[in-house]
Parts: structure tokens; sequence; C-alpha cells
């Protein structure tokens, strides 16, 4: 039986823990056992929690009986160093944590496959949205020449209250806190980082070489305003903070930015906490991946099908694997799309286009 | 290098032929070579096309370079008999046949795993758009409770033209012919048999049972008249053509029909040939997977998909794979929607629940 530790018992760690306890039941198992849960690490005290929680990382570090790390921590700092000492102990680690893959990715994966484990990350791109492993091994047939999404289901949210029920932006962002979808401080939602580091993952599976966050241009929602909600809906569009990457033979070029979505694309019914991913294939043309984006139990199911991939004992090289850019085809901020609309104060946005639906 | 065999050389055949040969460089290799096509048999002369022709299958079977069988025969005859004598001799097989699966299924797979290789049939539901790798790999930490999909696009372009246009029927179904969406025999389409035979594949792999398509009602799109669809419209809803599964503890109901489609349902925007499948997860909630379900190059990369996993050593019984069910739980063909409208003619058609969006 695998045995698994599980570091941060925040949301998603206490749903890995959660369904691999009380939801055993529905995992179905091509392997035999449910890996058992070891060690729980967690710098705060939980009481009447059960568990086996400890302090220090060493002890999972240096206990062979433990082959599998789900890094829930979050961010980068003590994430990224327990994933680094972790696969450097032979250690296959999975994560849900999009800003360390997003910055970190080709390193971690570059050491992961020098040690023969696996580093995976469904769970960071779309919650519980199967996206990374369809894409990978689904349309590995395929050039990926585009992908788009509404990938911050907190900027959606606030997008559909705005629209449907005439709020203001203050008003929608207060509420969508007050729903705990959004975080106290909900910059790197509305801002758009959440959703930069998220194609940018989704980029450098594509392209097969790093695509950092620095090199997106970012444009978040802050400056739409209720007006130009109510503009565009009677012109017939939808605003729609989308994450883009277009990758031609020459050159990378990935944004976010809100778009005016039309109401004959896919993304127009995109509405509240929902996500949507389009993945376009050179053979396949536009395929559609779409579901809650984020939450406790979709989340963390993704982490779990990524345990149990662990288990299996695949070939660590048919791995997911990226490399570093440096001297590869760098992207640049430019916005892909060229159809502008001007409203009548004189703000512009760009309008997604829909030929092909 | 992995060696082939291409059964058939129709739509599908000539597409993967096409894409392991001229499009090659859109595949993301993560092992080395390109599988090269040894041999193609079909029993037809093709003049003009190079290929390595053949008509004897034992050519195949004999020749043990060959290591992979793509079968796009389709239909059960030669295609059951060939499927299992590749097999037998130890060669993994592939396919976009969903009759052959929807019959034969638990046979294939229980013959596939006592010989140690693999039977992957991908592109059998929604062509190339990924659906039953991610609800095996991605979903894995999920009981799933409930499919439900627009899983024909012939069926689908009638009903769109219909309402969109004002055609009737059999005008509809003529225009779907001439652009080649439908067969000259369009019965199993828009009888709801092809419907009928992709909801139980994605059944069995749900229950880990093969559910067959005697035990699913089946109501076609035939009875929908232009009538229906307009008062359908006038009241908010499209018609769509549904098959659906719902995996209870205790029972299992599966059917194949039309259904009215409330406009804040996703499925509302699923129209001409596209397809979407809907998945239920206990824990991931609702996951939609969208995309064109049929064509050459789209199915023959799902096709190709399989062929690469083929390649790359995974274990066997980390395959996909179901039992027979006798003495299992049998499907019973009750409608699962409770739900219905009765038109102005006495016409009824059940609505879909949209509570969840």
């Amino acid at each position: 039986m695998s045995k698994i530790a599980v570091l941060g018992f925040g949301v998603v760690g206490s749903g890995v823990v959660e369904i691999l306890g009380k939801h055993a039941g529905c995992i179905r198992l091509r392997q035999g056992d449910i890996p058992e849960v070891k060690y729980i690490l967690d710098i705060r005290d939980f009481v009447g929690v059960n568990g086996n929680f400890i302090k220090e990382f060493s002890l999972i570090e240096n206990d062979d009986e433990v082959s599998i790390v789900a890094e829930t921590i979050g961010g980068i700092g003590a994430a990224y160093e327990f994933t680094k000492r972790a696969i450097l102990s032979g250690k296959h680690v999975v994560t849900p944590n999009k800003e360390l893959v997003a910055v970190h990715g080709a390193e971690l994966l570059r050491l992961a496959k020098e040690n023969g484990v696996k580093y995976l990350f469904e769970a960071s791109v779309g919650g519980g949205i199967p996206i990374v492993r369809p894409m990978l091994r689904c349309l590995s047939a395929n050039r990926i020449t585009e992908i788009s999404g509404i990938m911050n289901g907190t900027c959606n949210y606030i997008l559909t209250r705005m629209e449907n029920d005439s709020l203001g932006f203050d008003q929608a962002l207060l509420e969508a806190q007050q729903k705990g979808y959004a975080e106290a401080d909900p910059a790197a939602d509305i801002e758009g980082k959440d959703t930069c580091r998220k194609i940018c993952i989704l980029a450098s599976i594509a392209l097969g070489k790093h695509v950092y966050p620095q090199n997106v241009q970012v444009t978040g929602i802050a400056g739409i305003t209720l007006e130009v909600i109510k503009e565009a809906r009677k012109k017939g569009y939808a605003v729609k903070l989308l994450g883009r990457v277009s990758c031609a033979e020459s050159a990378v070029q990935a944004s976010v930015e809100p778009y005016l979505v039309p109401r004959s694309h896919p993304f127009y019914m995109v509405s509240d906490v929902f996500n949507a991913v389009m993945v376009t294939g050179s053979a396949t043309g536009e395929v559609m991946f779409f579901g809650r984006g984020a939450g406790k139990l979709p989340t963390a199911s993704a982490v779990v099908a990524d345990i149990l991939e662990c288990c299996e004992g695949d070939l660590p090289e048919e791995n997911l694997f990226w490399t570093d850019s440096e001297g590869g085809r760098q992207p640049f901020g430019v916005p892909i799309s060229v159809n502008k609309y001007t409203f009548d104060s004189g703000f512009e946005l760009p309008i997604l286009q829909t030929d092909q639906f």
C-alpha cells in the first residue's frame, strides 16, 4: 500500500484527507489498496481533528515508507522548498499549486525527471475539471494552436452578478467575499494574476517550453464598470476575463484581459463560478472543458486522481514535461484579437472571434 | 519503433494513416519515434494511393513486428473476428468502433487483460473530444452519479436546422445527407441506436459493469415535427436527443430520448454537429466535454492518441476494464426525468433539470 504525506491542512489538504478517508468507497480502484495518509504537516494546531499531524518536514523526507507527497500549502516559499526536498528524496509530488508550477514548473519537472519520480498538477488549472491530462494524453496527436479560458471563478462570479443583477463592481466583489469565493485580499483574482498563472501552465504544456508569467500582458477586471457591462449586453455581448495563448509556428502570443463574448460562442453561457477552457487542436478543432473551477472537494478529487496515478507505476519518463524557455520561442504580450469595440465612453474591449460556432 | 496495422481504409482509417504520415510533426512525442504503418488491410483496391495494402489478415496476425492494430472497419462481423485474433496474437487493439465495444466490450477487455495487451477506444464516444480517458483517469476519485450527452451530430444538426431555419424533418435530414453528416441509411442515427451505443460505453466505464444496448429504452427523433420544435422554442426550450444514465446505488437507469433543454442549461447552446457530454462526479459535480463529435481527422487523432498510449508500455492491468454484467445490477429502461411538458397536440417530452446552473 502506498503511503502519502499531505503538506498543509487547509481547504484542499483537508479535502484530500477527507476523500481518501470517508469517501474511499468512491475511488474506483485500478490498483488494489487506497493510499494511506501517514502524515499531515501543518504549523497550526488542530484540536479535535484526527490525523497524524506533524510540524517537521524532515520526518517525511526521511521516511522511506512515504512515496507520495501532496503539496497543498500554496504559494512559493515553503511549498517550493518542500517540493524540491521531497523530489530529491525520491518521492512523487502532486499539487494544485498554480503559482509554484507557473513560476518554477520547468525546474521542478526537470528535477522530478532526474530523480525518477513524477510531479503532477491536474488540479492547478480548472480545479476538478479534467484539463491537463486530456491535453497531454488525448490531444497528443494534435498540434495545439490556441487555448482560451475563463479560468477564475471569482472574476466570473463578479461579472455575472454585475450583468444579471445590475450590481456595481464593489458590491459584486463584496458578495463574492461574503460567499467565500474571493479571498480577503482579492488582488490576485481581480488583477488577473491567477488567470495568468493558469494560462502559463497550459501554454507550457502545449509548447513544451516554459511560458513565464512576466512575459504575459495582463489586464484585470477592475476597470469594468456597470455601464460597460450594460452597453455590452445591449450589443449582445457578455464581458468575460479570458486567459489566451496563440501558438503559431513563428511566435507565441499570450494575454489575460477582459473580452466581449458574442452570444454564439460557448463561453457566453459560462456564468457564476463556472470555468471553461477551450483548446484548439490541429486535428480535433475546438474542444471545451467546463465545470466548477474551484472548491474543496472538486479540487481535492483532482489531487487524489494524481495520487492514484503515482500509485500506478507508469514510467517517469512518460511524464508531463516541459523545458526551460531560455533561447526558445518567447511569448510576447500582444493581445491576440484585432477586432475591438469602442464604448460610448471611449473605453475599448477586444471582441472574441466566433466564426467556428 | 512500434509498427502498426490499420484495418479498413475508410474515412477514419485513412485519417489515421494521414496523421501518422503527413501530420507526424504535430504528434507531441513522449516516446521517440512515430509508429510506422506496416500494413493497411482492405478488401478494396486503391489506385494511386501509397501504402502497404494487403487483403489477408493472417499476414498481420503472424507478423511479430506488428505490436498495435487500429481497427477502423466498423460494425461487428470482420471487426469482431480480427480484434479477437489480434488480441490473441499479443497485439494491442485501438478502435473508434462504438458498435463493437457496446456489444462485446466486456469480452474483448477480458481477452485483452488475459493476453497482456490493451484494448482502447477513446474515439468511440465523441470523436476527437477527450471523454473516455478523462472519466477513467481524472475522475478516478469520484463516484459517477450521472452521465448525459448530445452524442449524435447528425440528429443535432437536423434539430438545429429545424429550429433555426424552420425546415421540416425530411428536408433537414436530406441536407444532413447532402453535407455528408448522415449516412445514406440514417436509421442508426435518427432512431437513437448510435447514441445508445455511446451511452452504453460510458455507463459501462462508470459502473465497471457492462451495460448492454438491449437494456436501454431508446426513442429517436423521427417523431419530432416542426410544430413541436416551434412550440418548444416559444416556451424557451431547445429539443435535443440525449443519452442518459443515472447510477444510483440501488439501480441503474439508462435511456435515449429527445428532451426539452432549458436556456440556462449548457446543452442549450450545443448546436449543429457539435457534441457535449456532461458527467456528474460525487466530488467534482458536473463537468462537461464539448467539441466536434465526428469527422475524419478529429476521430483519427483520438485513435492515434490511443496508439501512442500503446507505445508507452503502461502495464496492461492498469487498463480500462469492466466486467460482464451477468448477476450484476441491471439497467432498466425507465426514463430518468419525471417532469414532462405536454404540447398542444398532446405529444409529451421530458424536461431536462437545470437547477445546478
